[in-house]
């Protein structure tokens, strides 16, 4: 048994014979039998153990089991500990979330500093199936049921087609020791009921039942390969960049079927997970959006819009003097000039004496209006971004100077009527926007 | 819950309203209960009613069971009998999937002969979770998972949201009366454990587990049409029209990632469910091939070929006269000639003294060997073959004419040197192949 784990490491991982890896060890019997089996393939590797601090001393007993284990067959141990249940309230996770997350942002570190090109983990074919019940009793899409990958260019499962009564018996062959796991998170009792009562009988469905399932998982990764690679195809074409987002054309949106796979499938790499918001969103007001935790999407019109999240301060920016130069909120500067001379958006002349100070640089706001230069009497901002097709994600980028509270310029698209340079102007004042 | 029931069937599947359809009633308890709820909606239908003659007596009894609920709902009921056991024997193909050829088949012929318009059958959501379960520890596809469609072009499916307690609630509350199920499929061990024993366990880990099965098989349905959609987007690019076979470059269709999973979903279209076979191939001899019931797939150097089975008779026609015209095998004239005029590859003139009777026209088989006209000295037909770059299945196609045991022709493609026309013949025969 040993020989044929043994075999199975060096056939089916051979990368991992000439690179160092991290092997990641909690102390229960599944890295514990991982580490051996390393060990004893005379494989280069460091631990790495993680002390979550959720089960008092219980946790520190495990700690040190594992270190005492490294030292048994000579490797290099790295320990760290996690305030995990800050990490938790913090975050508004699981536990399980929050452990999950913890240790693999942290095993990348590790594998950066130490070089260590390999992530060895030791889950095995019956976590698989215990996952993919979880997710199925929860529902799921594909990638909840296609389980975990076996083997990427970072992380080495080598253990994954092994069930853990395998483990068990390698371990009581061997007299390896190991600690009880003892963790409590969320899904514990989930996973003792399918683990002791649900998959002993299915596995008396068919002899081969975890080989079987194994093989399910397999082809399930294989279809959602695929899946993705159309919806890439299809996102390359449909998701167009312009500037900062992605402009998305509703029609073509509405003529993939079936429409809620394709939407779920588009935008789940946004973090968008329920299709349905999506869905509304297509025949929902212009201004209407919603938001996955790093993406916003924005009904305008026709289209979708599709911005990463940034963080929207709506300060108010004060501009004191002529001859300066301000950089923020946009760069822009301020000059006495003697004449008119070159006319574009980014340029702006006014009669300097019909200013009120102060002047300031401030994004505009529902209700606003302005004397459009070139018409008669004034009109409600919203109206001309509406006249002017201006997107919603441009309307929000646009800023105003002001003077006092009157609208002195939509700053790069049309200056006010109000402070124009006509034949009685003595004092002309420049701005100008740089690109 | 019957208002529930009944609001459903209308809301759902509004087009059974204008519609006559086909229901599908065993006699137990979903079929009869079906019966009575389309009834209860003033839905137009026949009955069908098939007695597979598993169950003796019991399968008759089930007979007059259904056809008194037709006449107490004033339906009209098509019943048949089928000699299920002799299909099974015959096909070689379970019980189960006997029985299921045999009705669907029926039913189609029915819904044609008396126009009825859908099939309505009384599959539930327990059903699909069973079949789920079956599939996954015999280890199958996406296509094992996605559960029954819901509702197509021809079957509807109206209970299929529905737990097999809530129609046997139904069933009390309406004191409606039906058969119990002793029905012996092969799958009846394992329903019956999956029913008894382990379903009622899933169902405990969480309260919507049915509801959530469902949602994460029509996502899994979902994907596994973007799959399709896919490969059939492949296929057209991949699978190039020759004659009546496909070409398919081998080199191209490696180049697909994952290629296991591509070549399953690209080839069970055909019948070719074992992937293995089909990526063995891609390395294999030229001339190598494999077989599904309904097409064969042939390695031919860079490319594979993919025809559709045909019988494939290999007679030897004989051609015993002069100025006649043969249509079998291939259409051909004989024709005593003065000179030796227009010159094709349909065309051949012999010396008529060299001919030895019977003249034949056969299939190529290993080892022939001619005297290929140009050049000296003969050569064997599987070396001019692939000299030539003739395919596989070209090959196959190719007819010979030959005298007593000698080759006269590789018609259409080279004369033999032994029977040309010299300036010492006498007699010239024409042999003319029409296109």
């Amino acid at each position: 048994m040993q020989e044929y784990f043994n075999t199975h490491i060096e056939k089916s991982f051979p990368e991992l014979k000439p690179s160092k890896f991290l092997l990641a060890c909690s102390g229960g019997i599944d890295s514990v039998v991982l580490a051996h089996l390393c060990n004893n393939a005379n494989l280069d590797f460091e631990l790495a153990h993680c002390n979550f601090q959720l089960r008092g001393k219980e946790s520190d007993a495990d700690e040190v089991f594992v270190k005492e284990l490294a030292k048994k067959i000579n490797k290099k141990i790295n320990v760290t500990s996690f305030k995990t249940v800050d990490y938790v309230n913090l975050n508004k996770v699981s536990v399980q979330v929050a452990a999950r997350e913890l240790r693999y942002t942290w095993f990348s570190t590790l594998q950066e500093k130490n070089n260590l090109k390999y992530l060895v983990t030791a889950h095995h074919a019956d976590d698989d199936l215990e996952t993919f019940i979880i997710n199925l009793s929860r529902g799921t899409g594909i990638d909840g049921l296609k389980g975990m990958p076996y083997n990427t260019d970072v992380i080495k499962r080598p253990l994954l087609k092994f069930s853990q009564e395998q483990i068990i018996d390698f371990a009581h062959v061997n007299t390896i020791e190991w600690r009880e796991d003892q963790s409590n998170t969320d899904t514990k009792y989930l996973r003792n009921k399918i683990r002791h009562q649900i998959v002993p009988l299915l596995k008396e469905l068919h002899p081969s039942f975890l080989d079987n399932f194994l093989n399910s998982q397999q082809y399930l990764e294989q279809t959602a390969t695929i899946a993705d690679n159309a919806l890439n195809t299809i996102k390359k074409d449909l998701f167009q960049l312009n500037g900062s987002h992605y402009k998305i054309a509703i029609e073509s949106l509405k003529a993939l079927n079936p429409l809620k796979g394709y939407i779920h499938g588009l935008f789940k790499f946004y973090g968008f997970t329920e299709w349905q918001n999506v869905a509304d969103l297509l025949d929902a007001m212009s201004g209407k959006e919603i938001r996955s935790k790093t993406y916003r999407l924005v009904k305008d019109r026709d289209y979708l819009l599709l911005e990463i999240l940034k963080e929207n301060k709506d300060e108010v920016f004060t501009v004191l003097k002529e001859d300066i130069f301000v950089d923020n909120p946009i760069p822009i500067t301020i000059t006495n000039v003697e004449e008119v001379a070159e006319c574009s958006l980014n340029t702006l002349y006014i009669d300097k004496e019909t200013l009120k100070y102060p002047l300031t640089i401030r994004k505009w706001k529902n209700g606003d209006y302005f004397y459009p230069f070139g018409m008669h009497g004034k009109k409600k901002l919203a109206k001309f971004f509406k006249d002017e097709k201006i997107d919603v994600l441009s309307k929000e980028k646009q800023w105003l100077l002001c003077s006092e509270n009157q609208i002195v310029w939509v700053i790069g698209k049309r200056a006010d009527n109000r402070f124009r340079v006509t034949n009685k102007t003595k004092h002309i004042l420049k701005f100008e926007v740089k690109e």
